[in-house]
Order: structure tokens, then sequence, then C-alpha cells
């Protein structure tokens, strides 16, 4: 299931799949600048916070590599200014921020300009190992949280195609499966983008593992029948008390989870958790394009001139949240304590 | 604002604005024999049950009229087997079943059939004014729920569209609007045929009432940044305790408004309450073909073979609705006692 990686480094080149493409057709991209990098960000060819925390990562490397025969103060020059355009991608997921602070902390430590972009780019294709082993982790924890048979419930894409690979909620589902648990997923469309119809179903179809789509819309009243045990979700960026930015309607399944007593989890890696703030109010939540909410495939379907708004993200706050899922264990109830204790047992 | 009516008898004919092309184009069909009708209402050209219930009503009056030279054992008998065909276009809008049955009540009193064409024809039309008239009435009770000022949300499409013209729950709002209220519309676009986005939006626009258009999944987050006051919302059948059928989305919505403490409103006329139905458990909801989810504009969004739920309706149970509004007064909040005082008013 982590055979096909969703983003990699190759022949000095960053390589990925071009998510905007799937269903339909695999399309993979080649990339040579942290420019292109960039633009892949932007326009969600790659997406998931673990996803594009790597993809930085790795275009920061490439960036690393086109000035590593310049004199220090140059290279440290371009290296800047490419973190900044990598940085100015998107707001909200803080893995992004954090890889990009990883490498230049590490170029900063080292003086010659071609041995700082060695040692940036090996870190650089270690995270995208790590992020593999780390989800591995995740689904092990989190696994032991799912009901031994019944439907589960996801959100958007937190599969292969939202890390490296493996995933983190659905990597926890995978696991989950692998351990013999009979689970159904119930998988929201996900509007606007559609990332639950378009990848999550497409993810657990290959995987052979039993899934529904449905629109974002039907989530309460398929739970009021009685067909959800468990919710489980991803996170962009979590704050030291356990509140999370996740895609855009987290926050109202994890209401309407509340009402029925259905457990609701989030998976994620530490690196997704910015102790740095408080609590959720302080995350900085994308707005996009209107067009992803009146336009489909490219046509428009809504009134010309009508007002949309479209935030990407939503906050879910930690007392609706059962457990945090984390590569080292899991914060259960996710709470300032619980979850500095997960961080203490890692030297990041 | 009722000028353009959505459907309505004109030289023998049922005419109807095709809601299947809207907002692209305003495009008026012509329709001459009851299957027309029925076929116009299963693939939702006509939409939104206090609609549906006068587009069966012209359609049996088509019916009659072409039968009218037979024989009386031969014009029942075509009359029912029209009956039967416009009753087995959708199962949920207790609106259809309940024009038919008027419709047929009076042609069985009416032992000639050109007469009683004639009668039932009348009847038809005369139930195409009274839907206008009901609505403004419901407008002016429901008006006075609103508040001052602020943001309400709707859900699906319960305008001039949903019904010859005026609306139900938008009827509510434009009457609010109509009386000096400031009101700002948030409108659920309404997965997966999008009526909010490309009716409700169209309507609003067209009045000059501010609208904002969002994604289903984003409603819990706008309540919880104090952006919505109320919701109100239309309904397709209402059970004798208030339990209410509506489009797929409703429950959950008012689950999300309940946890808000936002007051959840339901307008609609007193031919959606089926006093038979005890309860919403018995409503029959319609499960509607996986294309409407999977395509967009003709275009397959979803991977090939992927398992869809499509239910088009869900029951929101009474307890969690503030109040039903009808043509009569209003069910505050709706009860067995409340609701059949209010049928009391009635000759119906």
């Amino acid at each position: 299931m982590t055979e096909q990686r969703t983003v990699w480094w190759e022949d000095g080149r960053v390589r990925m799949i071009d998510q905007t493409r799937l269903p339909a057709e695999t399309v993979i991209l080649d990339l040579r600048t942290d420019a292109e990098v960039a633009e892949a960000i932007t326009s969600m060819r790659v997406r998931g916070a673990p996803a594009i925390g790597v993809a930085a990562a790795l275009g920061l490397a490439l960036a690393a590599q086109a000035a590593a025969a310049e004199p220090r103060d140059r290279f440290q020059e371009r290296l800047a200014a490419a973190a900044e355009r990598l940085r100015r991608t998107r707001p909200t997921a803080v893995n992004l921020f954090w890889a990009i602070d990883r490498l230049l902390r590490l170029a900063s430590d080292e003086p010659e300009p071609a041995a700082a972009a060695e040692r940036l780019t090996a870190e650089a294709r270690a995270m995208v190992e790590e992020d593999v082993r780390v989800n591995q982790a995740m689904g092990r924890h989190g696994a032991e949280l799912l009901p031994a048979q019944g439907g589960i419930l996801t959100h958007c894409n937190t599969g292969s195609l939202a890390t490296v690979g493996f995933g983190t909620a659905l990597g926890v589902v995978r696991a989950a499966v692998a351990a013999g648990k009979a689970l159904h997923v119930f998988v929201d469309e996900t509007r606007p983008r559609l990332q639950g119809m378009k990848l999550t179903a497409w993810e657990l179809q290959r995987d052979g593992i039993p899934a529904t789509v449905i629109t974002d819309n039907m989530a309460g009243w398929v739970m009021r029948q009685g067909r959800v045990q468990a919710v489980i979700v991803g996170a962009d960026r979590i704050a030291a008390n356990g509140d999370t930015a996740n895609k855009i309607g987290t926050y109202g399944l994890a209401v309407l989870a509340r009402s029925h007593q259905i457990p609701f989890f989030v998976a994620a890696p530490l690196s997704t958790i910015d102790f740095a703030l408080l609590d959720g109010s302080a995350i900085p939540i994308e707005e996009r394009s209107p067009d992803e909410v009146t336009h489909v495939g490219g046509v428009r379907v809504a009134p010309e001139g009508v007002d949309v708004f479209n935030p990407a993200f939503d906050v879910t706050p930690a007392e609706l949240i059962s457990a945090i899922v984390t590569e080292v264990g899991v914060a259960q109830p996710p709470t300032r304590d619980t979850l500095a204790r997960l961080a203490k047992q890692t030297d990041r």
C-alpha cells in the first residue's frame, strides 16, 4: 500500500503526482525549481499538510542545489528568498513552516554553500522516508481506537496522497483493516474541491476497503441511522490546547458526532502541532477563490456575480475531539498536558 | 416578485420553467400530456413540494381534457391511469398525492365526463392561484419570527421556483425584507443537485436581497462565527407530530442550529402535513441515481465503480424545530396538538 509515493526526489528533481488530474489520469510532474514547487502547492497539485511539508522541503533543496556554487552571502540570500516564496503558498498547514524552518536551521549551521546544499538535500530526502514511518506508527496507535467492526466516517483526503505514503487518518483506517477489523468507510465528498470523492474513494478502491461516498450534507443523516461508529479526520494545524484546524466541514462533523455520541478522532504527526499557539483562535484560515465553489470541472454552475464565502479550513475546539493520534502515542482527551507529554517523547 | 410563475395553465397546455436549465438559460416547456408532465417531475424540471403538487394537478387536468369525449367508464379508467403515473414520479413530497386526491374526489362527484373534465381543470387552475395566496399568507406569519436584522441560513430552494410563486421559506424571507428587516441570506449550495447555488442564489439576486453562497459543509462554521441568527427551510412532508422530511442535509443543519442555540424554522403549506402519519419514521425517503453525486454538469468526477448513497431527503425530528409556519398560522413549538389546531382553522 505504500509503494506509490505522492512526492519524492529523483535525479536532482522533485517528482509528484498531479492530484488535480486524479482520478481521471495519473500524471507525474517533474519539477526543477522551487518556483515550480511553490506553484504546485498553491494550485493544490500536491495537498494535505504532511505532503506539502515534504514538498516544500524538497523545493528548498532544489533552490539550495541551484545556488550551491554561489558565494556564501548570495547562497543564503537565494535560500531565504526560496523559503519565503514557499512559505507564502498556503497559510494554514503548519507542517509547511515546520519543514522549511528545520532545513534553514541546518543550512545556517554549515558555512560552506556546497556542503550546506548537500546536507539540506539529504535532510529533505530523509523527511520523505520519515513521513512514511511516522504515518505507519500513527496507524498502529490509532488502529486500537477503532471498533472491531462498523462504519467509519472520514472527510477530505488524509491518505497516501495527503502524505508521502500510507496516510494519517486514512492510514489509521488502513492499519485497522490490516489488523483484521471489518470497517466500512463513509467518505464525505468534501466540497468544494471534492478530495473525498476524487482521492479518498480512489485510494480505498485500490486497497479493496469497502467504502461509500456521500455528499457532505448526508453525514448527519448517516449518523442518525446508526451507521457510523467513529469519525476520523486529519489536521492542518493543531494548537497547544488541542484545537484543530482542518478541511472546512470538520467542525460541523465534530458537532454532529458529539450529538450522536460518536467518538471523533484526529490523526496527525507531531509536526502538525503548533505549540506556539495557545488555542485555535490564532490559526490563520486560508480563504480561496470563489471559483472553487461556483465552478465544477471548469464549468460555471452558479449565477454570474453571486457572492461566495470559501474558507478552506475551520477550527474544531479540543472539547469536541475524543483523541488526537500521533506517531508517538495518543492524547486522549487532547489537552495542553496530554499533548505536551507526547511532544516530550520525541527529540524534535 | 410574484410576476413570473413557475408552472401554469395556458391554452389547454401546461407550461413551466425548465429548472434543470437554470441559471444558464430560462427555457419554458410546453407540455401536452400527463406523461410529459410526469417526466418533468421525475427528472426535476419542476421540483419543490408545492410546485410538483400543482404540476401534477395540471397534468391530471390534461389527461381529463384528453379523455373528455370518452364514455364514463373509459374516462374514469384513463384518469385513474394518469393519476397512477403521476403518483409514481416522486415518493416523498406529500403535496403530490394531496393534489391528485383532491382532483379525483371532484371528478368522482360528477358523472358526465366532459363536465368532470371542466370541473377538474378549473380546480387545478384554482390551485395555481391558491398556491401564491397561501405562500403570501405564510410569508406574513413567518416574517414576524425572523430578527430585525442578521444572517438567515437556508437550504435548497424554497422560493418562487419551488412553488407557483413567492415561495415557502424563501417567501418568509421575502416578506421579512419587504417589511423592512435587514437580512443577509446564507445559501447552502445543496449538493448533489445544487438547487441552493443555482436557484436560490439566482432568485435572491433578482430580488436584490443580500446573499452569500456557501458549500453545505460550511454551515456549522458560519454559525460558530455568530453570523447566523435563524435557519429557515421548507418541507416535503410533515408527520402529524411535526417530524419533517426535507432536502437531504436539513437534519444536520437542525442539529447544528440546536448546538449553537439558533432558532430553526420550517415553512410549509398545510397541504404538506400528512396527518395520516404519526411520526416521521413512516415517511418514504426517495433514493435517487448515484450519477447525481458522481457527475457534475454531465461530467464524471468520481472514480468509476465507486459506491454512492444518495437519499434525496432526511427527516428532522420535531424536537429540533422551533416553529412550523403555515398559511393559517404558526405551530410553535410544533406538536401533535399545535399542528392539529392549525388544521382546524381551515376547511381543508
